[in-house]
């Protein structure tokens, strides 16, 4: 056991398998763990389960909520909790001063507190690192999806990937990888140049009912709605959309049925694909955000 | 329509969505096409759908059986036919003088009629141009398999290939292009070497033990028992098996369930996981396959 958290009083609010590895790791490295929305037997040795978020955060130097977050209401994500789990502002109102809250992203309410009580809020969805490595997992869970929801390998196929953001480029890479024929949709001419230096064929959103005329497997990346009832018009019949994109995705899913185009909608794959693969991005992840977040509070911290 | 097996009388004999793919082909390319084991609706335009086996195999100069074939009793895969499909020495013998029979491998009942009858009999599953293109299919089922029985990403997992024949070098080809370690089991210097080349861990059979304590997924693609009670009893415990060779594989199941080591046996993945694209590679080779076949035997054939 390190000791390198010591001390620290952290609690874990909700979410699923991944953050029963991360609980894991942050009990390793000395930290006080405070569990709510987990039973007992989930959670590993070391680790304080409770019944409410208000005890979890009472004096919390560090909450930790799932990456998908809450609702507007305040509900959490929380897969094993038994009954609807709630970050309430007297919950908040609890935490030690200066505490860090980490989230996948925040809604307003979340951010108005943050400023109300002065706690710390770090989103870490949008972190490159963090970003990058989960694009791994969703990128092979796209993959796993369209094996399972076509009768053609990917080896060989045509397919077409939308956006060349972090999940883009993964995904391009991946399918190139395994033989397929890649077009990228993506307006910047520069990830437009390194999707051709991959391998792939490059074009632009306005090249899209073209593109889709004879592509096999259409994966959407682009939380906006880029696949119109005028785009699948043109579609090969027999394509399959698979829409990566936060819900409620980028497809016309109304008008992909309409055309008879199987469209299917799979946001959050790396905690359904390979949740210990992602648990341990996490894993290692967080607990060098925390080291870092707390380092700039206080100097004395860790030493440094 | 191409007329180059114009008048050419082809019997198929069962099989499943693959032989549905080749027999439109044919068609395309002129041939009489009779087909016994599919319901009339499932089979496209200008094929000739027959009750009895029997019936499909007068006068014909070509017998197409599924690459699974048959077993000793002559039973015939068929996974549309509504009753069982026999091959029958009755229907053999009312074959055209000459007659081509293809199959994936011929039972010794088999290989006994065509002396005795003196057709051709071509056993096509072990030609090394079949056997690669089918190789495709297999290791993205596996794959898929793979992805599907873990919790973790084939990126950064880590895999073990015994056996690099055909199957086993696509198969770590496509690993190694996913971020996966991949560590190949051969017993053929060559081999090990290629493997080498490709960027895979190579080891012979003696490191089987060793190689399999830590490793994640294990594939096997050698038809004899290699992953025994002793080998597996040094296994990870969280290892996966999937057994990728025919029936009954390469694995003590009994030994690895003991072990609680989860092991999946899953031959004929082809025509299971890509039955178009397995099709096509059918439609592709067989006509040839036909035209070389029937060449030999009757030069006038097709102006040769």
């Amino acid at each position: 056991m390190s000791s390198v958290l010591s001390g620290i009083k952290i609690a874990v609010l909700g979410g699923d398998d991944r953050e029963l590895i991360l609980i894991s790791e942050l009990v390793r490295m000395g930290a006080t763990l405070v569990v709510a929305g987990f039973p007992k037997e989930k959670v590993g040795h070391g680790a304080f389960v409770v019944k409410s978020v208000e005890e979890a955060c009472k004096d919390a130097e560090v909450v930790i909520l799932p990456l998908p977050g809450t609702d507007n209401q305040g509900v959490i994500r929380a897969v094993y909790a038994e009954e609807k789990l709630v970050l309430t502002e007297k919950a908040i109102a609890k935490l030690a001063p200066d505490a860090l809250v980490i989230i996948g992203s925040a809604r307003q309410y979340l951010k108005d507190w943050a400023e109300r009580y002065n706690f710390n809020l770090s989103e870490v969805i949008e972190m490159d690192e963090l970003a990058i490595l989960n694009s791994i997992p969703t990128a092979e869970g796209a993959v796993q999806i369209a094996m399972e929801e076509t009768p053609i390998t990917i080896h060989g196929s045509r397919t077409c990937v939308i956006g060349f953001g972090r999940v883009g480029v993964t995904l391009a890479r991946v399918l190139k990888a395994l033989g397929s024929d890649v077009t990228v949709i993506a307006r910047d001419e520069g990830q437009q140049a390194r999707a051709y230096e991959m391998g792939c064929i490059r074009a632009g959103f306005s090249d899209l009912r073209d593109v889709l005329s004879h592509t096999d497997i259409c994966f959407n990346t682009v939380p906006a709605l880029v696949l119109t009832k005028d785009v699948l018009n043109y579609a090969n019949p027999d394509m399959v959309i698979i829409d990566l994109a936060t819900q409620p995705g980028g497809t016309d899913f109304e008008a992909a049925n309409m055309f008879g185009l199987k469209a299917i909608l799979a946001p959050g794959l790396p905690g359904k694909v390979a949740p210990v693969t992602a648990g341990k991005i996490l894993a290692d992840f967080i607990p060098r955000l925390i080291i870092k977040e707390l380092s700039k509070v206080d100097n004395g911290f860790l030493g440094n």
